[in-house]
């Protein structure tokens, strides 16, 4: 980003690591995504469960191994800017909490499908938010996004189980349906709770609001391509 | 070590890296161990859920997530040896899932002393069969030890729990007591079954074979010390 662009972002992506300067929201939005982090890394430990093989849960442990890494450099940024991690969190345990107990995979590639659905839709959150945050953070949000795509090899594990058995695919699109369903009522249960959240993310103009419509539309764009190379319908 | 030491364990502990050189029984103490660390990723991370505060949970999820890291370098080994990690680690998985089954902790505190005492009992063990292996096995094992002791948070939890209420600690008393016989009975039937491994173990002599009753002797006194630290009677 050139120095021209950066400026363009003005007070909403401040280059001081400075908390006065950090824009009201960025705590919250660490929170959520610690929360979030920590939530999947318990999540996809569990889900591994579900694998009949070895090298199936190894992969899927790694992936909680990775979210766990992201918790903990979460907690250390809210920490850095004097806020209780505990307490950033706390608005959004009842949301994520409630995403997951209604999204509990029963079958392996229910797991696979969800790790690698999440997997996508939060790197695209991610890349969408980074340009928000200050330098700092948004350093911190990139070191996380450069580690995202490790469910991948989700890819030919769903691929070949729909080869198999294609009265497959059709349970798994629904099931991808209902993930992104839940994703999005909750985020915008979300939204509407947390003002500063939803100004942060819409650019920190209230009129903008309708911003994170657009997101979210970015968002479902991406998961109809994913849904695609799993090989499943939208 | 001096060279003069290194060279008196003779054929047991080559310091080359040539799998032919290895001593046998290696490959299965890695498969063990492999197994013995993913599977301990699994509970670990179940057992954090039992915790009442995030903190608390970020902390076993901490230990969970050094296990799996054990798990890959361990892995990793077995593949330069020139064997299959998943064939490895197969002769253990019953002993390991029994030991498991039989000791799944119900509640918060128990969880904690088997995290610390597991961690303890694995860092013993390692510590004892480091100067069997080989020399690049052996830095293997002294990596994976370097990284325990994470366990160290469960003596001020334990021991707050028993000042508040002192009946806490005749149950998690005789809840280690249950632990290590458990450990101790699952190993006994794995070098029952395991031949090579028992020699390995007991310094490749079959006439020393009343070495692993020592090996499990040095452990149970170091056990005598962790429940002292926790507060709790043996």
């Amino acid at each position: 980003m050139s120095e021209h662009e950066h400026t363009a972002h003005g007070a909403g992506a401040p280059d001081d690591a400075d908390p006065a300067l950090v824009a009201d929201g960025v705590v919250d939005l660490l929170g959520f995504l610690a929360y979030a982090s920590l939530v999947a890394f318990f999540r996809l430990a569990d889900d591994a469960s579900l694998a009949a093989s070895l090298p199936d849960k190894a992969d899927l442990a790694a992936m909680a191994v990775a979210q766990f890494g992201h918790f903990k450099l979460l907690r250390s940024r809210i920490s850095e800017l004097g806020s209780d991690p505990q307490q950033a969190m706390a608005p959004f345990v009842e949301a994520i909490d409630a995403f997951h107990a209604r999204t509990a995979p029963s079958t392996w590639l229910e797991g696979l499908v969800k790790a690698y659905v999440g997997d996508g839709i939060a790197a695209d959150f991610y890349r969408l938010i980074a340009q928000l945050l200050d330098q700092r953070t948004r350093s911190l949000v990139e070191t996380v996004l450069a580690d995202s795509g490790r469910a991948e090899f989700a890819i030919a594990r769903v691929r070949e189980a729909i080869a198999a058995d294609p009265a497959v695919a059709g349970r798994l699109a629904l099931w991808a349906r209902r993930l992104v369903g839940e994703a999005l009522s909750q985020a915008q249960r979300v939204a509407a709770e947390r003002e500063t959240l939803a100004r942060l993310l819409a650019g920190r103009s209230a009129a903008q609001l309708g911003e994170i419509g657009r997101m979210f539309a970015t968002i479902t764009d991406a998961h109809a391509q994913r849904m695609a190379a799993l090989g499943l319908a939208e």
